[in-house]
């Protein structure tokens, strides 16, 4: 039921629940970072290899809402759609599954910087022209699709 | 430069590090989660207690923006401000401070469940009450105060 | 340079690192917990199978030698070998590889207990075939051995 | 029913537990190395400090017992009792109680490095001047004393 160009599979283990037998909401953000840096990967940019590059992306904003808890066991996909990308700031979705229904959906800003200065630098062209390759766009938070 | 009800004094460890040398993006909910607990235990309301009653509150939604980096050793402070309550919702803004000045702002917005059937239920009379008593409404993400 | 009857492949995530730009030394118990989840699954024992049978494996006491740190990004191997299965008690060994050197070796007890109770039990007998059944013995946290 | 020179309280919260409604084993290691910051804080060395001096203590190997579950909402105190202090290596006792009862023992070994090598250097005359001021010294993990 959604729309992403990458989907990460992430088990659900005993360290990301909580006493009330769900994962604790914070645990979400360590799956969608998961699924950012396994999708980069795809994309031919390693974080070390950023990082040679003296950059960083780090998260500005974020948005998230939690629609079903997930449980000790369940195996869930984390996507990554582009919804929008500017000269040094990226959007993305980033929707969390469960067998196809939606658990979570989270739209996170990115910041692309210098990790020197920390500040802002405008995304380097062959990241761009990675980004531009990807099968297609992302619809945004509220986008229909499905799980490829 | 923050106007909240409620102020949690939180240390940061070595453990909500990463290796960029900042506080993980993730953390920062583990810190308003120990505040908003213990917001509540001020007003009279441990979880326990809570759950004794079969309720609980859960997060449904959350907007954080990323201003500044916390790093090692930094004391911060972790604010809860009432923004709205309604039948079985709570909207609290949650600001980072360290020294004053705003790392991090977030919005949450907090069902009350009954805890068997995970279904929305009227937050209790006491706890309206117990929030009505409080000192002063919080004003918002963009609301001006100060430390207390 | 390790023997194991299972290994699971574990990348490090930004999640895992600390601000000394390596793995904090709490989240190798995390990568020891999921390979000792995903063995039991190998086994044919899901954590919510043995849950419904009302057991539990828990951890009595553990012994943890940090020999190399773990970085960014690093595609670790973490092993479980079975050095003693008591009555209602279970040894494992569990090394930490990267590229097969030993970054880390854990020996860790378990015990089986009544969820109700937590009481020590016997462990199952369909559990201890299961174990009887594996490829070969570990040889303690010494052991040589390969990398399967 | 403890010994130790130093004891940092510790809260219970809900990211600190796991769906068995317990504190998830890892997490002990969290709330150990808080009480080692904050005891070496005592001794007037924030990790900045240390870090300025181009040194960090590093956990080498760690013996831990759990004995019985903390849960959610616990006041706990982690102590901090030096066991046993070399030229490079010092050993702490650090044991976890709840009221009085002990949930956790823990030995740490620790190594000072210098930050640039991560090799083995001395532990500094003044640190060591600080730890020989220490109000008395701890038994190891079967010593008997009391919670100060």
């Amino acid at each position: 039921m959604a729309h992403a160009e990458f989907w990460l599979p992430v088990r659900v283990y005993v360290e990301d629940t909580d006493a009330a037998g769900v994962v604790f909401y914070a645990n979400y953000l360590r799956y969608l970072e998961r699924a950012r840096t396994e999708w980069f990967r795809t994309l031919g940019f390693a974080r070390p290899a950023l990082f040679a590059d003296r950059l960083a992306f780090v998260v500005r904003a974020l948005e998230i809402r939690y629609l079903r808890p997930a449980r000790l066991d369940d195996l869930l996909q984390v996507g990554v759609a582009v919804v929008d990308l500017g000269r040094a700031r990226l959007r993305l979705d980033q929707p969390v599954l469960r067998d196809g229904e939606r658990l979570c959906e989270a739209a996170v800003e990115l910041a692309c910087l210098r990790r020197d200065t920390l500040r802002p630098v405008a995304i380097p062209a062959e990241v761009r022209r990675a980004l531009a390759r990807r099968p297609s766009g992302g619809r945004g938070i509220a986008g229909r699709g499905e799980v490829s």
